[in-house]
């Protein structure tokens, strides 16, 4: 299959969309997908088909996708799994890839996996390229194509990023988008590849090797098809950008629990784990770590090494995020007896001027800029500053003077800022200023681990 | 010190309370304080005390507390350190007890040793207990007394509910406070009590074990003053309510970080598992930890065993807290035959019908209650209720349904739902009736995970 790989571009830079199954009823879910191509603004030609209706939206509506004029890039296939065979015969060699939305195969047990094998057959046949079926296919903020099947209302999309996204599971790849839309953090491209008839991880991640709209790679992985061909192709990547990737159906439930999802056997996990190890791919816990970990690296590179300055205004958040540095393997490491002198010498005498920098319920905007500016000289890598909004002296004005000092130098500084309505409220006003926000101190020690590599 | 343990009965039910440096400029943090009480409706006599002013806010202001006409239960000390001996030697014996919110004794060395060692002996021979210094007091839903320097519109107040809060550090005891009133879980008593010159958690932790309104207590720990009366006294109490734990100040980083916050000598860590263990408390390992269990413990109560049944309409994220539970040493087992076949015949097709249930993107509000009523006939101790807002067919009903399910029996039933801002309205309709709701799936199974005892 490996000669194949180049072939899937086309998948993420389509002239042509056919929906099979489009239809004009807003309660059919196939009226989502007519309704996101027309919200992302996809340039190219889009050909609902179903014989029911003549048009939808204002497009001509075809009977079926031999009656349409010309080739097509992709088929969108959203129809009750006994027709979808039918559905692919009728397109012959019109279309170049099919991406299959619709459930009811291999996850469903033996008559799914005939069905599956004869898809498989009629797409070598008619050399067409199938992602899916049981998947969400793609959101892709470049092409501007979304064949996820749900609403913008209901899940969120997010604008466009630095972040790509391989799933198998869609609600996986849905909710992580949600989350990431809600928080203003942007993604190059999502992409859902169910049941994996054809493309599957290793295709992906080879195309997103060589995308430059692609600056990191997250994957949630199920099973891997070709173990060799994707530590091959995951080695390539990361040394490229990095790749991180969560492994789920780890133990005995979530094993189970993969097979009946998509049909995957998930295999032993200290195999992916030395997989992951060998091909450079940091590994992530769960779903936490990974939404932390793409929040991370969208604005932050890697670093090389492991020293933490933690700066707070609560001594309790202070000592907690050392605790879970601790834990992390991060090292919290004390400040020479030069800049502590300099820190007394600048901060307000009730400060604690150590690692963590304490600057206590007294604190003003400048404090933070002062601990910033003097602790850094340490030698650090990374700097967490907490910010808890109940100082009355501390202004708005701190995420602009946040986001200046960010700007002059290198050191990634991760924000930490757990709170209620008040809080929340300028937590988005740093988003919106491109800078995520973590709401406890574990999230924000997990936002730094993985700059390192873990 | 155990023989006065019954005295600190009076700062949970004052009569009065002398606010002492009260000021009426908005700009001052002891300006706060007499908003606080006034928003919350303290019903005994407030008596603010500063020498600058005849009145504030309609109250009269005396110039020293020895110039007050009675005794007083409650003296809040918001004055700076070098201050504060000065206040309690002019109090005499006319207070019972005193607050001392004002920071820079023992955190900030010898200088600050000294204080406090003066402000016990004054405390001793007058008879006064002591909370602080340092510390942010009480917050009390019961006793309608707030003495948090921080305004309300910063840092929220829960409402009344059944969790008491014991935090050596204000900043924690805020932080959590102002989540938790975020998300509608309601408290009985918060206490930050700071260097703890004289009062401490043990002295707390008494007092809450006879407490009626506290169902559960929850613990910010950096040291313990007395470990063998910690022990006895937690034991009690864990033998009546839940008692949870974190203990901050673990390895190296952590220690020097609790050192310069509370001047707390953490002591090693082993020691304090140990002891948490056997006084039965259940030991949590962070600030997420300790959130997830108070929201969880605030409605579920504690169960026998460790059986999970998950229903999911995603078949991604209901593996990944299948993984959660294979961490947490929860038990995702197998549904009988009988029951499959029952699921089988109620549920549409396409569901997969195990453990978890993936009622899939099809799903209607409906399948939820069938999961349920058949899923738990199997023995189940904990349901992980997934829900993805994709699916268009779910409506915002289910949130009364799943209420109602969940009046009708006793098995805990804990939500799970991530996602972006249509699911975050839809959450907040469930906490508004009492439902907490965990974002992602390790919060969910960190919720379960805690009414197991671990």
């Amino acid at each position: 299959m490996s000669q194949k790989t180049s072939d899937i571009k086309f998948f993420f830079n389509p002239k042509s969309i056919a929906v099979i199954g489009a239809s004009p009823a807003p309660e059919k879910i196939s009226h989502a997908m007519l309704e996101n191509l027309k919200r992302t603004g996809f340039p190219g030609v889009i050909y609902p088909v179903n014989p029911k209706y003549k048009s939808i939206n204002d497009l001509r509506c075809y009977s079926s996708i031999s009656e349409i004029p010309s080739d097509i890039d992709i088929s969108v296939i959203a129809v009750p799994s006994t027709v979808v065979l039918e559905t692919l015969k009728d397109a012959g060699k019109k279309v170049k890839g099919a991406i299959i939305v619709s459930g009811g195969f291999k996850e469903m047990g033996d008559e799914g996996i005939r069905l599956e094998e004869e898809i498989k057959e009629i797409a070598e046949k008619n050399e067409i390229r199938i992602m899916g079926p049981n998947c969400m296919g793609i959101y892709d903020t470049i092409s501007r194509v979304d064949t996820f099947l749900i609403t913008s209302d209901r899940i969120g999309r997010p604008d466009k990023g630095g972040i790509s996204i391989i799933s198998q599971s869609g609600s996986f790849a849905g909710t992580i988008m949600d989350e990431l839309a809600y928080e203003g953090i942007g993604v190059a491209r999502v992409i859902s590849y169910g049941n994996r008839v054809d493309v599957g991880e290793t295709d992906c991640l080879e195309f997103l090797t060589d995308d430059d709209a692609t600056k990191v790679v997250a994957l949630y992985i199920e099973s891997i098809d070709d173990g060799r061909r994707f530590v091959d192709a995951a080695s390539r990547c990361t040394r490229k950008k990095p790749v991180i990737a969560v492994k789920v159906g780890r133990r005995d439930a979530g094993v189970h629990a993969a097979k009946s999802h998509t049909g995957a056997m998930t295999g032993k996990y200290e195999i992916y784990r030395a997989a992951f190890k060998k091909a450079g791919i940091i590994e992530v816990n769960g779903y936490e770590e990974l939404k932390d970990a793409c929040k991370s690296l969208n604005i932050h590179s890697p670093v090389k090494g492991k020293r933490v300055l933690i700066i707070t205004d609560g001594g309790g958040i202070g000592v907690s995020i050392s605790d879970a540095c601790d834990n992390s393997g991060l090292e919290v490491t004390g400040l020479s007896e030069e800049i502590k002198k300099r820190l007394a010498s600048k901060l307000p005498s009730f400060c604690a001027v150590g690692n963590p920098i304490d600057l206590t319920g007294s604190v003003t905007d400048e404090d933070y800029l002062t601990a910033l500016e003097e602790g850094l000289k340490n030698g650090f890598d990374i700097a967490i500053v907490t910010v808890l909004w109940g100082p009355p002296q501390l202004t708005e004005g701190l995420v602009d003077k946040l986001k200046e000092f960010k700007a002059k130098q290198n050191i990634p500084i991760v924000i930490c800022s757990p709170g209620g309505k008040f809080t929340k409220r300028i937590n988005s006003l740093f988003e919106g200023k491109g800078m995520p926000v973590f709401s406890t101190p574990e999230s924000a020690v997990r936002a730094a681990a993985i700059l390192t590599g873990k």
